[in-house]
């Protein structure tokens, strides 16, 4: 069992919780991996290009866990393999990798399809209302493009 | 000056961009105490409840200069001091600060006056108005309550 976050945390500031969960430079990546390319298994996680360890993966994934982000289940397809998906607290980061995602594409270097950048800044509720009803419906389908292998 | 990010970051991924800037557990919450505490002196931005070291605070303090975020100006009430300020790219922040904000307050524990999360609940848009209005105003009033010395 996680230890109690009111005792533990720095501050109980919700700023501050979020950084105490997400604060590394792979946690939203694993999440956006999850909301958006429609992965749930391990082997795909660790796929990036980012090139996430597969310790640091792991480790990640634990914490995540923890932190009742994302959840682990058996694969439906294959009962021996466990895959991940997000919780429905984890679903509700939706609006936060919009906000995101709208600040880096206003502001930072980046190589996103011209039809998703435009979504995501000119109908930014409606993204994050089609992220929701993908988690709802356990769609795999990939929403961003996928790296090449 | 800063290596150019086409090259060194890790994708060209919008949320890879962000976790490459604020990917750690402290430089969101400098942005928060420039954003809603009205801080603008490194005293002050050590003095948050969360207890920085001063070393880690200088650090993070020149990567989000060289990220564009914020700025240092002489402080105009005392020119042989230093102040930050948040840039444009910086208060461009406050729907992501506002977001995550949302979230916490749903799902984490936490210490926030019942007035402020009435208003970042029900009027989001406001709330980051008034984040907005406040930056241009160069307002140094706590819109949070500030932490007991």
């Amino acid at each position: 069992m996680p230890a109690n976050p009111e005792t533990t945390r720095r501050s109980l500031c919700p700023i501050n919780a979020f950084v105490e969960i997400f604060g590394d430079r792979w946690s939203l990546l694993i999440v956006r991996d999850l909301m958006m390319r429609g992965y749930t298994t391990y082997t795909q996680l660790g796929s990036g290009e980012e090139r996430i360890a597969t310790n640091i993966l792991a480790e990640k994934l634990d914490r995540l866990v923890a932190a009742g982000v994302i959840e682990r289940a058996p694969d439906p397809e294959d009962g021996r393999r466990v895959c991940y998906r997000l919780t429905e607290k984890g679903i509700d980061l939706a609006p936060v990798i919009a906000a995101i995602a709208r600040w880096s594409l206003g502001h930072e270097p980046n190589r996103t399809p011209r039809r998703l950048v435009e979504r995501i800044r000119k109908q930014p509720e409606a993204f994050v209302a089609e992220l929701r009803r993908r988690w709802a419906e356990r769609s795999t389908d990939p929403l961003l493009p996928l790296p090449k292998a």
